[in-house]
């Protein structure tokens, strides 16, 4: 009789908790991943199981900082990667963010390295030492590439991904992988094999899907820099729900190839390309993954990448205001997709970055604001992701659940059912939509493209361009475990391909209380439910939670959208919670 | 009762002879267009249409040279776009290579920039001035692009092409498109409407296709520089029929967006992306024309379109023997794709580029060459690429002739018929088939890889890498009209996409006439009937004719390929027709 699905996750479950040494579990029931709604933050630096070394190296460093630490032998890769495997080891017990743990042969693998130092006295590539965190869906050899999919277990990777593979000669320490939510498409991480993710923050809250898993190991200091896959939000929406810089490349900048998504090869070709890209605590840790990935010659290992290292893309050049020739950065702000209003807090969100912008001049020089109206175009986005992300009508995912009789993760029991694949015309037509909509959008870049709302009709006719849009991650705050609903805000750049980062702003405060709906009807289905995300839920949950924009640019214009984040995140910083009703409203 | 095919290419050939000026027209009737088999290029200079000064213009520069002049004032762009317009309308009469003719407006247009000129001193643009052909598949608004079918004539372009966009803003004078075969799917050049394109060095000769007409008009030196397209080997094949030097980039560097392909929209996303690039005299010309484009943003044309000028793209870096770090071009040459095996002349042009290689420094440092053994990856590009060039089964093609109850041409009656369109799941297979061949041949051009044939197997683990490859452009030389057979050697890397370069490097001479096929049977039917070009044929007809290779890099290696192409075509110089029968043969 084969094994029913309840009895592989027992052993998988049973497994994982084994590679976790006995001398780092968790003592106290009170902090087990069961107690929602609880803070668990510092049960790491209260916990006993860290040195005061280890808190130190695992609280005082962002990814940068160590790296450096690292590069110069100040700290040795055994020290640092063993701290992290601690708190890893502790953040799984607490929001249940692992699925593959292999602390041992990292710490191996950290010896090794710091062996290479003692011999050469250099490091080996630019992420020598440094313990990175992947999604499950990333295969490293020996180890299991399930994705949470019980007829997946037991099967251990033959081959590792390409971006292993980069990673590996780079100098990176991989330690564990990180858990996601049943077939990647839901925005909680739940699974029938591994369990859900806890927000480490707020347990009433979703950590995000479907990177959830690095989400939380990443916000509870488990890991200094994680790696995620985005095909409609699955970084910046876990980025968003933990309070992280998130970072979804464009594609071909980060390889992707040998990654276990789910569906038979060839599949993304048809559809919408799936990136890599970071979750960190800053943006210049997302950028030193970035730069090491694109300077290890990523085209070598997947042939989908663009041959041109990091410091050979276009960045982002400002002038300060001393130099004449003076060249703000150039941002515009979107407050809507015309498909899902962004509730209060939200809208208030946007004003006061669009106000704190207007008034700043970055270290770097000036900022100039741009208002933009895409709804129109935004909102035709929806439909075409959402045909072209379903062509094969759920089929494949639902054959690999029926093998062990698994059921539906609750998020997907009333949004996956078998419908008919599509035909090769309809798939054709999509493609066809997409390509209409990313040579549409070619246009809300430029001054002259009809929309930036200028009050200067002559200046509509200029040759200005922005460098990035500001937007919403989504209409709402970081909403209840299970209750993410539109994904337009964030999927409408994979459908463009446009490199996409998100960055926490403020915190939700009191006066984000406040702020009513218009009487006006909702705008559709999405909308209506959106708005019970204001209507129909204990406001005071989002107390306290980040509120994060997305930044992004055009097509492959990844490095000058860092640039950009790099000046907006100390920009931000001089945002302060709103005090008052925002008049707007 | 709706017009037949036939009255429609009669209103359309009318409309043709009718844009040429009566006075272009030639008197002889020994030179029309059904003078098959004789050499017709000396007609332009001898007719009496073209004026001394413009027999000079056309015939003693490049379009490098030409631009040069036409930048600093010494030359007119109404001269220069006259000049060409009449040597064009009699290429057109001589070989009927053209479709859409607007010398006119060309004409116009040319004075209109030289105005500019005098008024500001500067010209527009890089290309200012220039007059430039292009195939008929792209839009000109108010012109037809019918692309030789009757059912889509009369129906003017209300739109221009990216690349059109492009060259217009860069100053270029487009002043007429040229003929193709019908379908574009056929290696010769012959429709219903327009008619058949020979070739003007040898009229017993294919001019080859899909973008014959585009090859026949530079050969006359009716355009300085003509722009084709290719998906199969639709710009080289007819680089190599007339002699020319050919370039086809890698899908995102020239923009391709807004052509009329005869397909559906989106339909090259399911398959195989072409491109469009130069067919010219010289490699300088395609860089003219390559650099020109990639400084103009097409990126804001088109949204496949990498966003890096041509600068920004990686060079090729020689460092001259003076210089201790020498960096040789490293040149791998491929023999054989395992699939046709090349003629006795083409293995004896392929050992004579070698020998020339091996022993030459350029002006610009050594080169190094390496013999490469791809043929057991190489034969498997042909089923996938067969595959995913007929997934709807040309049924679009054939509805298209129905509709004015057309015939197939001559070359395709054999070759296409309506067959059932793929399913998605084909379709599929055969994405994941190229995903996989591409990852595949990543490894041809590291000596790790295990493709090169060194006698040194300690130097197979080094981390030397190949810059181009050098390969036949077809196993055959240049076969009589309708004979064009496989189309692996150049459409293996439109499945790759890799940039590939043809270049001219001798004639055939006599001794190229020896030299028998091995005792052993062909490889398979593709095999046997390339082995007819050589047994059941007048080799004689070969004598004379220009035979060429293919000059092939990584992808989006387009300006580092064209760098090499220019080091090889100094070399190519000295390669001598060979003298005796070659003893490896």
């Amino acid at each position: 009789m084969p094994d029913t699905w309840r009895d592989i996750a027992a052993r998988k479950q049973k497994e994982r908790t084994e590679r976790i040494p006995k001398a780092w579990l968790l003592q106290s029931a009170a902090s087990s991943p069961k107690a929602k709604g609880t803070t668990i933050l510092n049960v790491p630096r209260e916990c006993g199981i860290l040195t005061t070394e280890e808190i130190r190296i695992t609280e005082e460093y962002d990814a940068t900082a160590l790296s450096r630490e690292l590069a110069s032998g100040k700290l040795r890769s055994v020290d640092v990667v063993t701290a992290f495997c601690k708190r890893a080891a502790i953040a799984q017990q607490l929001t249940n963010c692992l699925t593959e743990i292999f602390f041992d042969a990292a710490i191996v693998r950290a010896r090794e390295l710091d062996e290479h130092f003692t011999k050469t006295g250099k490091p080996k590539g630019a992420l020598h030492g440094l313990p990175i965190s992947i999604k499950d869906t990333f295969k490293v050899k020996s180890y299991d590439a399930s994705i949470g999919i019980a007829s997946l277990c037991f099967k251990p990777a033959t081959t590792n991904s390409a971006l292993v593979e980069v990673l590996i000669e780079q100098g990176a320490v991989l330690f564990c992988k990180t858990n996601i939510p049943q077939t990647m498409m839901a925005l909680d991480s739940h699974n029938n094999v591994f369990g859900r993710v806890l927000n480490p923050a707020n347990g009433d809250l979703t950590p995000g899907g479907s990177s959830g898993g690095e989400g939380a190991l990443v916000a509870i200091r488990g890991s200094a820099l994680g790696i995620g896959t985005d095909v409609g939000g699955s970084i910046r929406i876990p980025a968003m729900c933990n309070g992280l810089v998130g970072f979804k490349p464009s594609h071909g900048r980060v390889p992707y190839a040998g990654q276990e998504g789910g569906l038979p090869a060839g599949s993304s070709k048809l559809a919408i390309e799936s990136t890599a890209g970071p979750i960190a605590r800053t943006v210049r840790d997302c950028e030193l993954l970035l730069r090491a990935v694109g300077s290890g010659k990523p085209w070598l290992f997947d042939p989908d990448v663009v041959p041109q290292a990091w410091d050979e893309q276009a960045a982002l050049h400002m002038l300060g205001p001393s130099n004449k020739a003076q060249k703000p950065l150039r941002v515009g702000i979107v407050r809507t997709d015309g498909h899902s209003s962004p509730l209060p807090p939200i809208q208030r969100l946007l004003e006061d970055v669009s106000q704190t912008l207007r008034s700043s001049v970055s270290p770097r020089g000036a900022i100039e604001v741009v208002d933009l109206d895409i709804a129109s175009l935004a909102m035709q986005c929806v439909k075409t992701f959402n045909g072209i992300m379903s062509i094969d009508g759920a089929s494949t995912w639902l054959d690999l659940l029926d093998k062990t009789g698994e059921p539906l993760s609750p998020w997907l029991q009333t949004r996956l059912r078998r419908r008919p694949q599509k035909s090769l015309d309809e798939v054709r037509k999509l493609q066809a939509q997409m390509t209409d909509l990313r040579t549409r959008f070619l246009d809300i870049w430029s001054e002259r493209g009809g929309y930036w709302l200028t009050a200067d009709s002559k200046a509509k006719k200029g040759d200005k361009a922005l460098d990035v849009i500001i937007c919403p991650v989504a209409p709402h705050p970081i909403p209840p475990v299970d209750r993410w609903n539109s994904t337009n805000y964030t999927s409408a750049f994979n459908l463009l391909d446009y490199p996409a980062g998100v960055l926490p702003v403020r915190t939700f405060g009191e006066a984000d209380l406040e702020g009513e709906l218009p009487q006006s009807s909702p705008l559709n289905g999405w909308d209506k439910i959106n708005r019970e995300l204001w209507t129909n839920v204990n406001r005071k949950a989002y107390l306290g939670s980040p509120l994060s924009v997305q930044i992004v640019a055009p097509k492959l214009m990844d490095r000058k959208l860092i640039d950009a984040m790099a000046v907006l995140e100390t920009t931000f910083a001089s945002v302060k919670p709103s005090t008052s009703k925002a008049s707007k409203l």
